[in-house]
């Protein structure tokens, strides 16, 4: 099965390297960002501004090669791929949620983005906590996990 | 920007047709399924049983025409479809957040499914709360919409 991703947007951030790029959007949430639509997709913005929270979809354009099996950012144990967020994964798609600050056109401006500036930008989707929010999910291995200097090498 | 995706495995759910497929799984939190990786990929699963939920990403395979402005599932105003969570979107990728019940080998199985049965898996995610559960987000126009049948001729 194989298909193709072709970008609706841009994502304009003040992340300009990956060092520089926090690896939660929880850990610099007054990071902010605009997310620019292309304009032949702007249609499909309507009534966003009902929203506080989006989810963004978005291209690891710029990730390294895809390891199954690695340390991520908060640790130095290695995990499998998928029990972590790391950007060097297949298909190299990225999720993160943001707050809606503002709309103006096919630009939104959005705080707490943690991802590289420039970044293409996939989808959008509403948050709904209803759909979207398990306060009482388990941690697993980030569980007293706290920020820190993403480690050399770790891309 | 454009990008190949190829799936990395399929997604098996007692939904066999869009009609009988939940509209999210907060709506049928007992439907069970099952998450196959292809074996390639099983080493990017080590430590994946530490979480309690985990984030899907699939291809809406059966989803219809792209419409930018529409009625979704549980409503019957038009909406952007970036403010909506409808299948039938720009690049057809699906997120829904699942319970983790048990693995074998490859297989995961996960409750709380919305997804057609032989749905592509393009990826999985840990979910964490501290990075997606937001309790106090509004609902925008899903405030106060139940669960319904979809209504006839929405895909």
């Amino acid at each position: 099965m194989e298909f193709r991703i072709r970008g609706v947007g841009v994502i304009h951030t003040c992340h300009a390297t990956k060092d520089e790029t926090p690896v939660q959007g929880a850990f610099q949430p007054d990071a902010v960002g605009t997310v620019e639509l292309f304009p032949e997709f702007a249609p499909g913005l309507k009534d966003i501004e009902m929203f506080s929270h989006l989810i963004l979809l978005y291209h690891f354009d710029r990730a390294g090669k895809v390891e199954l099996v690695r340390e991520p950012f908060l640790d130095d144990t290695p995990h499998g791929i998928f029990a972590t967020r790391h950007p060097c994964r297949p298909n190299s798609i990225g999720i993160s949620t943001v707050r809606l600050l503002g709309r103006e056109g096919n630009i939104l401006k959005v705080g707490g983005i943690d991802v590289l500036d420039g970044t293409p930008l996939i989808d959008i989707k509403p948050y709904v906590p209803r759909f979207d929010s398990f306060p009482d999910a388990s941690e697993g291995w980030f569980a007293g996990k706290k920020n820190r200097a993403k480690p050399p090498g770790r891309e």
